[in-house]
């Protein structure tokens, strides 16, 4: 009993010493779905790119995000044709062209096959496009936030294409959307046939109205807009479609003045996300966080450099380090108050070294920006400023 | 151009011997916080238990879900005197008793820590509670819902407590909510210098309130109920508070009449989601799905038995399995439309295998049902409807 009435004494002894308990606050009922606390406001920044309502992008506020799950309620997007207000029940894939057997399926058929659930990032094939050509972002959620992650489900697409039968001489697959644009892309078959997922689910639930509701196409580890939001065909043809979004856009004019088409894998990138610009610190100590990802397998090393890429350090990675999905990684560090440039680099199981804008630029020119993945330095200034290079 | 052109012939051709293509919809406006979709409506369970507002349960519709992520506005809850609005600015956690600098710390002085981010099972320690004295429920949200996960982040508690100096003779760390009954559990000071968190974030963004926003004491593996909500104090003592939830509740009366308090861990256990109790099936192909987990380590091996348990066969499990989280695990079963019981069982890093009812009654009796964690058969009926057995 000695050690209990020690403890209830609490309130008139200990704390004396200390400031005042916190008012206790009497309870509110619960609710069926849950709800953010009043006082938590990150926001997706979101830029109308027309007059024709939700065309343009949306992106995560990756400052203020911890972990490597994007709440779904702050995952990016980007549409071309706005959201459509799709009823599931009435949602329907249709499967033709070089097939066997076309079909038609319901979201209620697609649900019953096998399903199967992962952890992926996503990343726009545009994310941080302007700075290839030198136009900077002033925040890291502007500049690099078409960039989520999440854990997806759905059913492998090649267990459903069991059921048409795709001809041999099926080379690629034209999967489209049903936004009013009807967005389309050409998709090579080894990839449909490894690991694309008709996804269904993100986060535990159904996709939000903005990842696509009902059905999407998810191609880890590939540029977001080929993972065709609002899926409702897939069409098997000797060659791809050529269609707008994968000649007009997401193609890249190369240092020559040719164009590149069909570049779907996102290359090994990283960016410290904390601290970033338009944040402000103080001296003493400060984690160093941020995100490394790359569509070719896995992270193997990520590391960070505090006197403007003179040296680098190894950074810790947030375990376990899963393939083709967001990798948190955290540095220490202890600011002494003077300006200072910090940045992250990343090493992916290939052994390609994420580079400087520079080099970059060097390879590739500045006539483009898609899959811009280069080194992103913020300087700290006296002042405790963050602010883009 | 060829393909093209029968790309773009799509509408007028392919699809005649298919349904027509779906009407497409005109866009909506982007929003800086998604919603769900307006046809989804999964929602938690409430059981008020009190005249008191949000005292009682809501529960996790598990039969819904995807994956291993519960969305945080599902994920379940257990409160006892409600949800107290918290301004986050204003919270303070308090630690003091014995330690050699007392220290009060703001969410500010908190999040400044190196922090830490991991995928974790959270059960109430009373899930399921009915079943041991033989009262039933009819869905798996209402037998079992009081189980989620999610991604966790915060600061490692002994690091922050490198700062106050925890003495020699402090066995028991006493943490205590700032909800209005002070909600307060004694925790063993192994498992607070082990993995214990002062967590602030889930899924990647902060606490909700209904989990204990700005602050919560977790404890992998442990009841959730020792995972103090609202968290504002951690008292260092030689000896436990002895408080009403760990005495008069969250203890276990076994077979022979006497109580057994401090049972953290909860054990090893799996469970059908679907099909499941009150939904209806039609003969054909059914993947069996459901959740296992285990506070003591990792699950090796899940297995499901489709004939009452004569014979058992392995399911697969969603990779990676992750120690202290929910493993989702998938069996494909084709249902010849005769009565049928299906159930799951689960091996753990230990060596345990989860028991039959019959089996764990005879070793800790009906007294009590904390802790609950036997094996849950559901009967398909022969018109498909699947209930508790």
């Amino acid at each position: 009993m000695k050690n209990r009435r020690r403890f209830l004494a609490f309130g008139a002894g200990v704390l004396a010493g200390c400031k005042k308990a916190p008012d206790s606050e009497s309870g509110a009922h619960m609710r069926v779905y849950g709800e953010r606390a009043p006082g938590e406001t990150s926001a997706r920044w979101i830029l109308e790119l027309s007059a024709s309502p939700g065309t343009g992008s949306s992106r995560t506020p990756l400052a203020d995000l911890y972990g490597t799950i994007t709440p779904t309620s702050l995952h990016y997007e980007r549409h071309h044709s706005g959201v459509p207000a799709i009823e599931a029940s009435k949602h329907e894939l249709v499967i033709h062209g070089l097939v066997e057997k076309p079909l038609v399926l319901t979201m209620e058929d697609i649900r019953k096959f096998p399903s199967f659930s992962r952890t992926y990032f996503m990343e726009c094939g545009g994310n941080t496009m302007g700075e290839q050509r030198g136009n900077t972002q002033p925040d890291v959620q502007r500049s690099h936030g078409l960039l989520s992650g999440a854990e997806w489900t759905g059913v492998p697409l090649r267990e459903v294409l069991k059921a048409v039968g795709v001809k041999p001489e099926a080379k690629w697959m034209i999967a489209e959307g049903a936004d009013a644009g009807r967005m389309a892309r050409s998709i090579p078959i080894e990839k449909v046939m490894d690991d694309a997922l008709l996804a269904y689910g993100q986060n535990g639930e159904a996709l939000r109205p903005e990842q696509g509701y009902p059905l999407r196409l998810f191609l880890p580890g590939w540029e977001g807009n080929t993972c065709v939001k609002w899926l409702h065909r897939l069409q098997f043809a000797d060659a791809p479609a050529y269609s707008a979004k994968e000649t007009a856009y997401y193609t890249e004019l190369g240092k020559d003045g040719k164009a590149q088409i069909f570049t779907f894998v996102m290359e090994a990138r990283s960016v410290i996300t904390r601290p970033s610009g338009l944040q402000k610190i103080a001296p003493g100590f400060h984690e160093i966080t941020g995100l490394a990802w790359t569509g070719k397998g896995r992270i193997t090393q990520v590391e960070v450099s505090v006197d403007g890429g003179k040296t680098w350090a190894e950074a810790e990675l947030q375990q376990p380090v899963l393939p083709l999905a967001l990798v948190r990684f955290r540095y220490p560090w202890t600011w002494d108050g003077k300006e200072a440039v910090i940045q992250s680099r990343c090493t992916d199981e290939t052994g390609f070294l994420q580079p400087t804008h520079e080099e970059l630029v060097e390879v590739r020119g500045s006539n483009s920006g898609y899959h811009y993945n280069a080194i992103k330095p913020w300087r700290v200034g006296a002042d405790g400023m963050v602010t883009h290079v």
